[in-house]
């Protein structure tokens, strides 16, 4: 089966309507407590130019993120790890390093850890966070912007360029060694912005899943896409790339015109919001949904 | 390594000092919110004498645990599922039933959920909860009695009879298929106990945590041990299986002998905390630190 499958039958089975945002959320007193766990397998997940310690920090990351997503502030990392018996020491070390260093960068604690024998090495982690306002997925109206943070596309050239035995240039490897999530931006987006998610699995996908769970039509400009100068210059099809290309880890979000001169960091406008249906891109129809498998078999294409 | 070895590892490089409560905690606003995962392994956590069902149902209950161990009151279950790309369908939906049932058993939603290729099956799973008052390892008195709640012994022996190929008797698998997690309790020893564990490795090893935590010396009745009868019946060494049977997910606490009478539930006095370190069996000497490797090739032999 298909991860997709998966999740569908699985939840089909459980019934809770809640799943299916970055983070799920209970609302406690006036806040929200944000919760996310996300799992790291190192044979699907760790291509060898990622050192121990990058992948101790990318699991802070990617869970930190996904608490961004949803305008929330990280409080806490927490994992269970999953390890062959005869795993080499130092190589523990090493990754235990990586999580101390993101929980460190985001400011976070690591209150909770627990250890399995597993055949391959597994690190599940998760994430606390706090909020005031949530952004969904489901939130996004028609009239709004849509908006991206950063620069897109080096994680994925560097895994096809590794795929293909080639060098990868210092600040390709540098983004895909080491994403950060968007922790203040994701907290300032929790007042003024109507919908958020982050980049995970590739711009088009995360696109599509804005659209479908608020019922709306986004209409993307091709030229505003913020692709990295290093992805133009070493891709024949940038934009192909900046649209699959996952692990970003940047924002994605809607927000009301009106709103836009509150946010006082860089981002991209890249298209809006309409009545409607689906994710195009303006003067050349419906976008595909693209992943990274359909470049290497390598990462999502597990999936 | 051993998993002990492991986490010393990994602890000693993370360096987070608040790890090793049965649940992480981070104080919010007036109260405590707790945040726990437990990783099931089906390879080596599920007997063929677990369901499907059961196994789900089991990875909402040792989380859940883990949060009564620690006073709180458990609000939602998330999970981090990883399996095989070729795994049943039926399979797949047997154990999101039990999850659903189990989170139904303790009124907490699912609230996150994510899925994996992983190339045997495990099921982290996690509890979130709101404690007012904490009952930690660390808390023990001198002066305190120790208390247990519920029968020890079946779920080990339901082990037992399973390797040698014999017949479980219908309570002891009852108790070894569908163990509960002791919630009210956990409430209400929140305001009146010092020190708590659950029974996840077995009452010997647990009884040392609380010792090696509070910094104090437990003497244990051997007569008071609440062993079920049908153990007693059915073992040469009732107390070995007693001391020894994990995953009992019954309470250990420790409290003023003054509190005893506001507790309105069942539960066996077995012994008293003193000054002092280590654990005792009174007339005996010190009590070895049992596991279940010591009976069966299975469960925690994995450690």
């Amino acid at each position: 089966m298909k991860e997709s499958e998966i999740i569908r039958v699985f939840m089909s089975e459980i019934k809770d309507k809640i799943l299916g945002d970055d983070a799920g959320y209970i609302k406690f007193n006036e806040d929200w407590i944000l919760i996310t766990t996300d799992m790291l397998v190192w044979r699907t997940d760790i291509p060898d130019f990622m050192k121990p310690e990058d992948a101790g920090r990318k699991v802070v990351t990617m869970n930190v993120s996904d608490i961004a997503a949803m305008g929330g502030k990280p409080k806490a990392f927490f994992f269970s790890l999953g390890v062959p018996k005869d795993i080499d020491e130092n190589l523990l070390r090493r990754i235990a390093k990586g999580i101390r260093e993101g929980s460190r960068r985001y400011k976070i604690r690591v209150i909770s850890g627990d250890t399995n024998d597993v055949s391959e090495i597994v690190i599940d982690g998760g994430a606390l966070g706090i909020g005031k306002r949530l952004l969904l997925r489901s939130n996004a109206k028609p009239g709004d912007v849509v908006c991206v943070t950063g620069e897109l596309g080096r994680p994925l050239l560097a895994l096809i360029l590794w795929s293909k035995g080639e060098d990868i240039p210092r600040e390709v490897l540098e983004k895909a060694r080491d994403p950060q999530a968007r922790v203040e931006e994701g907290k300032i987006l929790s007042e003024v912005a109507n919908a958020a998610i982050d980049i995970s699995d590739g711009l088009s996908k995360e696109l599509w899943e804005i659209s479908m769970a608020s019922s709306v039509k986004i209409v993307i400009e091709e030229d505003a896409l913020p692709i990295h100068p290093t992805v133009k210059e070493l891709s024949h099809n940038p934009t192909e790339i900046a649209l699959s290309s996952g692990e970003e880890f940047e924002l994605i979000f809607t927000i009301s015109p009106e709103n836009i001169p509150d946010i006082p960091f860089d981002f991209t406008v890249i298209g809006k919001v309409e009545k409607g249906r689906g994710v195009y891109i303006k003067g050349k129809g419906e976008m595909p949904i693209l992943g990274w498998e359909h470049f290497v078999g390598f990462g999502n294409a597990k999936r």
